[in-house]
């Protein structure tokens, strides 16, 4: 039977495609540790050192940074299993910018970073895996902040139909690849007011959506729209 | 003697530390791929698939995407030896979200994505290199995230010199480990607003800026100080 944790293990991207051997090796490592926390403990300060790849087996974490006046920012809430921060474990200030809290008991496995490059070097899957999991984070950043840019939900919807509209080969009906969950956080506005978003776009005859399937009905009136 | 291309190569950050012999095995590969462009011509669509890592040899490119009404938004401008969009190429989607154009004579050196993975497996020093880059970029992205929601140009140096001020050892002189040119683009404002801010700063007696060197004179009126 699979051991609890490597069954979440196996759940997480990085790990995908890994032999049950291979996930057991890895929790076994003498570079690696599992440790316990309560709810409330800090996991990791701000400013702190990343010498391990921090994997949130289970329960849950938030992420939080001051503002001025000492006030706490949360940023964002993580839930088992996975990663924690992987995109700077190789950064060269190689610190974290944000304090992580324990939001429930939580059990959290150490790698250790030169056992990360390590795996790397042994195994195709899991140094594709880890490049694909920091390229999307830096794509998605890297969109939320040209939305960030822009002023209306509308305006960001319709942004984001017509890159999605020129990535799909210019097909009518687009897939959206991520739920509106997702898509809010992206946008950093609440996710009812999405939908309500989404909802006014197809009264003005714009757009016609059927779950995740998107139909643009007017593709020069809609870049038009913007306002 | 060197070959331009070897040297240039050898300024990249990725390539640091490879033997001379390592990068003329690289570009002599069966999977590189030396081309030249004319100013104005298209070296990648927006949207186009990665299927490589493009290194800027010689010249200049700048990266561009349309706005809504078709207008052209000038993104970057690179000069070589620099790779370009490294941090994309692994990512899901696999495609730029930009278009890249020559805008002087350019030589480009093009790598095969599975020969980067290869170069990766085969050498410390590339692996960590590549991680090291694209980790770095997703840092950048990440402040310059936070910085955006930011109002005044006030704000966004204290809250950068409180950062690293926490991250240097919490020591009163503070290095500032990148130029203000960089910096300007850091916080996505004109160069001369950044340094007229910085002498304001001074001149309110809190900072005393001496080239890449800040002492910050009051750290605790400097917090209240965000208007």
């Amino acid at each position: 039977m699979l051991h609890p944790i490597a069954e979440n293990l196996s759940k997480i991207n990085l790990f995908k495609n890994l032999t049950i051997e291979k996930l057991e090796s890895i929790i076994k490592s003498k570079n690696s540790e599992i440790k316990d926390y309560k709810k409330k403990e800090i996991i990791f300060f701000r400013g702190q050192k990343f010498e391990y790849l921090l994997v949130l087996i289970f329960g849950e974490v938030i992420t939080e940074m001051n503002d001025f006046n000492g006030k706490v920012v949360q940023v964002e809430r993580i839930k088992a299993p996975s990663l924690l921060a992987p995109g700077f474990l190789f950064n060269s200030k190689n610190c974290s910018p944000v304090d992580i809290l324990a939001d429930s008991r939580v059990t959290i496995l150490k790698l250790e970073k030169s056992y990360i490059l390590q795996l790397c070097k042994d195994n195709d899957e899991f140094l594709e895996n880890f490049l694909k999991i920091v390229s999307n984070k830096l794509t998605f950043l890297s969109e939320k902040l040209y939305l960030n840019s822009l002023k209306t939900i509308k305006e960001k919807i319709i942004f984001y139909l017509i890159s999605l509209y020129n990535s799909q080969n210019k097909a009518n009906e687009i897939i959206l690849p991520i739920s509106l969950e997702e898509l809010s956080h992206l946008f950093g506005v609440a996710r009812p007011s999405l939908s309500r978003e989404f909802i006014n776009l197809e009264k003005e005859g714009l757009i016609m959506k059927n779950n995740n399937k998107i139909k643009i009905l007017n593709k020069e009136e809609l870049l038009l729209n913007k306002e």
